[in-house]
C-alpha cells in the first residue's frame, strides 16, 4: 500500500472498517506514516451540490498535480439512504487514473459515530502518500460536528434555497466553516445569500492573526468558480501552518483518536462482563430495581 | 416531584441535563420508582408532521384519562436548527393541564448522541408517574436509531411525498417501526404509499407470535385517524407484555444506560489524565510519531 497499490489500499481500508483487532495492528503500522496530508471536510444540506462540487474540485486539484482521496461519509439513515450507489458512478469519471481514489464509509451501528473509522481510514489514505483527503458528509444529525474532529480545514455549502434558516443556523455555521461556498449561484437570491453570509462573517472577532472566512460563488455543474474556491481552501492551509493552528488541531484530533479507542475497548469489555454469570447477575438486580444503574455500572467495571 | 410538583420536576430534568456528580445521585434516587411508564418513541423525516401528530395524540390520551408527557430531541444541527421556540409554543395549547408536561432536549456537545441525557429524562418523567412518555425526534443522521435504545414502542411518520425515496430505506424502516403512520392522507400519492408500506411490511417473515406492524392514515391538522393510530399503539404494548417482549427490551435499554455511564466516566478520567504530565508527555510523543495511538491508549489507561 505505501507503495501505491491501490487494490491494498483498499483492502487495507475494508479491514480497518471491520474493526478488530488486525485493525489496531494495521493501524499501529500505519500510524508513522502519516501526517503529511491535508485533510479538507465538505458539509452541508441535503442538496447543496456537495458531490458535484467534490467532483469539480478533483479535477482541479488532479490538474495541480495533487493525488487526492475522497471519503464520502454515508450517514446511512433509513431517511437519506443511498450514498454508495452514487459514488460507484462517480469513481467512473475518474476511473484510470491512478492519482483519485474515492471509498463511501458508512456509519451504521457504529457506537460514537462516524469519527473512529473514518479518522483510521484517512490515515490509511494519508501513508498512502495522498496529498489532500476530501472528507465529504452530509449535513444531517451531528455528522457536520464530527467533521470538526478530523479535518483541518472545513468547507461549507450552501444553496440560494438555505437562504431562509440561515438566521436560525448562524452560530452553529460560524462555529464550523473555515470557507463558505453558495454553489448554484445562478438562481435567484443567490447573491442575497452571499451578502448575509459575508455580512455575518464580518461580525466575527477578527484582527490580522485571525482567519477571515471567505464567502465563494459557484456553480459547480459548469465548472464556474472552482478554482478560486481551492485557492481559498489552500490559503486557509497555509494559514493554519503558519499561525500554528495546524498543530494545535493534530493535537484535538489526536485526544479524540485515544478518546475512540478507549471508548470501543469499553464496550467490548463491557459486552463480555455482561456476559459472565456475576455479570447477568447484576443485570438482573438492576432490572428488579435492586440496584441503580450507576451501582451497576461501578460493580461491573470492579470498582 | 414524586408528589407532582411539576416545578420539582422541571429543576430535577435541568440538573439530569447538567451531567455533573449530581446527576448521579438524582438517577440513583429516581431509580427505583421508574417501570411504570410506556415509552412512545415518534419519529420520521422532517415534514412529515410529528409535532401535530404529537399534539393529537396528547389530547387523545389526556381524554382516556392518561397523563403524558412529550420529550422532544432537537437534534442542534445547526441546519436544522429551532425546535426549542416550537416547543414554547406547543406547550401553551395544554397550559393549565397538569397532566400535560413537555419538554425539549438539546443534544449539543452530548459525545455518544443523545440517548444518556433522554434516558435518564425519561426515567425522571417515569418516576413522576406519567403513563405514557412520548419521546419525538427528528429522523435526521442517527437520531432515529438512537429512538431504538429507548421508547418500548416505535412509530415511523412518513407523508407521500416520502414515497419516492421508501425503496431506498425499505429496510432501515423495517427494522425501527412498530407501528407505520401515513400523514397528510388527503394528498395524492397517499393510498399508493399506504399500499407500499403494507406490502413491505406482509413481506417480512410473520406468524401468529410476531407483531405485524399496522400501516395508519391521518390527518393530523383536522384530527383524522389519530384514535385508530392511539389504538394500534396500544395494541403495540399490549403485544410487547404478553410475548415477554418488553422485559427483554428494558433489559438492552438497561445494557445501553451502563454502557452510557462508563463511557461518561470514560471521557472524564481521560481529560484528566491528558491534563497530568505524564499525560501531556505521551500526547507529545503521538504527536511526533514516536508512539502510535493503540500504544498511547494502553499507557493512559494504566496498562
Amino acid at each position: 500500500m505505501l507503495a501505491g497499490d491501490r487494490v491494498a489500499l483498499a483492502r487495507i481500508i475494508s479491514k480497518i472498517e471491520r474493526r478488530n483487532l488486525e485493525t489496531q495492528s494495521l493501524v499501529e503500522l500505519l500510524y508513522p506514516h502519516t501526517g503529511k496530508a491535508q485533510i479538507w471536510g465538505i458539509t452541508g444540506p441535503p442538496g447543496a451540490g456537495k458531490s458535484t462540487l467534490v467532483d469539480r474540485m478533483i479535477f482541479n486539484l488532479r490538474a495541480q498535480g495533487s493525488a487526492v482521496a475522497v471519503v464520502a461519509i454515508d450517514p446511512s439513515s433509513p431517511f437519506s439512504g443511498g450514498a454508495i450507489l452514487g459514488d460507484r458512478i462517480r469513481m467512473q469519471q475518474h476511473a484510470g487514473d491512478a492519482g483519485v481514489y474515492i471509498r463511501s464509509l458508512g456509519t451504521r451501528g457504529h457506537h460514537g459515530g462516524l469519527s473512529h473509522s473514518t479518522k483510521e481510514v484517512v490515515f490509511a489514505l494519508d501513508a498512502a502518500k495522498f496529498d489532500v483527503i476530501l472528507v465529504e458528509t452530509a449535513g444531517v444529525g451531528q455528522t457536520e460536528l464530527e467533521i470538526l474532529k478530523l479535518a483541518h480545514s472545513v468547507v461549507v455549502a450552501l444553496v440560494p434555497e438555505s437562504g431562509d434558516s440561515i438566521q436560525v443556523m448562524k452560530a452553529g455555521l460560524m462555529e464550523i466553516a473555515d470557507v463558505f461556498v453558495v454553489n448554484k449561484s445562478d438562481r435567484p437570491e443567490a447573491d442575497k445569500l452571499v451578502r448575509e453570509l459575508t455580512q455575518m462573517v464580518g461580525l466575527g472577532a477578527h484582527d490580522a492573526s485571525t482567519w477571515m472566512i471567505p464567502v465563494c460563488k459557484t456553480e459547480a455543474v459548469k465548472d464556474v468558480g472552482i478554482d478560486p474556491l481551492v485557492k481559498e481552501i489552500q490559503k486557509h492551509q497555509n494559514y493554519l501552518i503558519s499561525s500554528g493552528k495546524r498543530k494545535e488541531k493534530e493535537k484535538s484530533f489526536l485526544k479524540e483518536e485515544l478518546l475512540d479507542i478507549l471508548t470501543e475497548e469499553l464496550l467490548r469489555s463491557l459486552d463480555l462482563a455482561l456476559k459472565t454469570q456475576s455479570g447477568n447477575e447484576v443485570l438482573m438486580q438492576l432490572q428488579e430495581k435492586k440496584m441503580s444503574p450507576y451501582e451497576a455500572a461501578r460493580l461491573i467495571a470492579g470498582k
